[in-house]
């Protein structure tokens, strides 16, 4: 992947849970690391135009409004014309800016992408795509939570888009692509997992199988395809366990003097491991199969997770993920 | 739990990876500690027949065959009438013994258990439950993997199933039942969840919710009900996540001479938690609803693990689970 192409990306300044401060800071970061990066930061007027006056290659696009996390998604976008989400995924809709990002309400940019970006044609479903970050290799699974119900075809395209991102974003060669199902045999699963594994080993070239749970975390698969509803529950799964098992090895760190030296004498390397499977690394979650490069961050989102999912998000335009899945979906 | 039951346990020497020396050693463990269980050991005479004659309380069922793990279980179960599985089901059915315990494959134990030994009256499909160990305190899932394609109401019967287990057995009081679903609002999830969402609601007078995958681990539910693909899933990504994240720890500990100091003064407290949460802890997963106390342990189980399956069944019958079963899904 390479920076040299110049590449506008519209930026929620409202998004997350310590906005606007933390999004500032992030883009800030972003727009110093990539000199051919231009952000158009959306939101309010008192708080957009005094970053961008004092930062090169930021504009400001005024939006009065802000969806709040807990609102209901479609019905925020569809009354709030105004918020910063719709205004962002509107730049974007109009060729002002080639991609969005924000770490506010996912369901609201989902909605908004949909609505107003739109689908590429072809594209039965948009889906939402996360990087796993697993302490042996980065897993990008899909659908995480933007189709609770699915039909097999829509997991065809997903396997489609998921392997472009996997590839072009995450580096990944030939990701080999697995099934989340409940057995590693052919003949396993429900009978919409049983239907799509047919479907899968038909259309998709790069499929590899079934892929149980205790396949994701040890990345025996390079892309996990499931609905969203499995996708979403199995990626807050992995997060509860990984900090649930941290906390209780903090505790086991904290017991005793001894133990406590322990601690000390491991610090640096324990840190390191918490980096490597800390979201923040890969910044944001793709929207795959709009006309646009979307991506939603957590509403935890630090600086780096800020600044990290701004860097993809102009990664995703600058290897034409768009244009590929266009061609992927029509084949 | 009081031990002063007379209680009858059917137990498959043959079943899991090690047998059948580690259920051997398992089932001597197991009576030694229990002087009011009796087991009936079953599997080739040659093996279960010089067991029983060296340990007081222990009995020989000889049966000639033996359901490989990677069978398809209920075309084994049909064939092989003198398998270890089938015929300990059948000391069940016949009443020579009240419980069956294997760490054999779980699909023939399941297929086995409700062709022979039969459903309860009233329960719709029997479900595999299990005890989640988490460091925070153990957590009740139903089901686990015995029926991928559900119905609302099935769900209903699990709540009940896995709850009553989870006071007798579990010892936990008053369990709070959550539904696993994709956000914590009432109105969120695919069209199956909301429809059990309002089932639950209805007919389940401890149910606390929904919960989310990031739920499980922290135990902010006692009882976590979902369909068998999904629970499924969810397990073995408890049990990938677990394990990867031990793995990459112990590379952090042996990374350098200081690190590996660290490591040993924090080894007590590292396999203390190893240990909270192993699967071993509790043994065995009961399969729900049928007329009798069906446990399966994991493969892998160590002689421990086989002990505490054991007990576990001993525990089922002693505190009529099956009858209260009965009475909760008639009611």
């Amino acid at each position: 992947m390479s920076n040299s192409e110049h590449v506008i990306v519209a930026v929620d300044a409202m998004g997350g849970d310590n906005a606007p401060s933390v999004v500032l800071e992030g883009v800030a970061a972003a727009l110093e690391e990539d000199q051919n990066l231009e952000v158009v930061l959306v939101g309010p007027a008192d708080i957009v135009e005094p970053f961008a006056a004092s930062h090169a290659r930021c504009t400001a696009q005024a939006a009065s409004e802000v969806i709040a996390m807990d609102e209901h998604p479609a019905e925020a976008v569809r009354k709030k014309k105004d918020s910063s989400i719709v205004v962002g995924c509107r730049l974007v809709k109009e060729g002002a800016a080639q991609g969005f990002f924000s770490a506010g309400s996912t369901g609201a940019c989902l909605a908004a992408a949909t609505l107003v970006v739109g689908r590429i044609k072809g594209v039965s479903r948009p889906a939402l795509c996360s990087v796993i970050p697993s302490p042996a290799a980065p897993v990008v699974m899909s659908d995480i939570g933007a189709n609770a119900d699915c039909k097999p075809e829509y997991l065809v395209q997903f396997a489609q888009m998921a392997s472009i991102y996997a590839e072009k974003i995450v580096g990944i060669e030939n990701p080999r692509v697995g099934l989340l199902n409940i057995g590693s045999e052919d003949t396993k699963g429900s009978q919409f997992a049983q239907q799509t594994f047919a479907l899968m080993k038909e259309k998709v070239p790069n499929f590899a199988g079934n892929a149980e749970g205790n396949d994701i975390l040890p990345a025996n698969f390079d892309v996990i395809v499931t609905d969203g509803f499995t996708g979403n529950v199995v990626l807050k799964t992995i997060e509860g366990t990984s900090k649930t098992l941290f906390g209780a090895l903090k505790d086991v760190m904290m017991g005793s003097f001894t133990s406590k030296l322990g601690a000390l004498a491991l610090k640096g390397g324990l840190s390191d491991l918490k980096a490597r499977v800390s979201a923040d690394t890969y910044g944001g979650a793709p929207l795959l199969g709009v006309k646009g490069a979307c991506l939603v961050g957590h509403g935890s989102s630090n600086p780096a997770a800020i600044k990290n999912g701004v860097h993809a998000t102009a990664s995703v335009v600058r290897n034409r993920v768009t244009d590929l899945i266009a061609e992927a979906v029509t084949k």
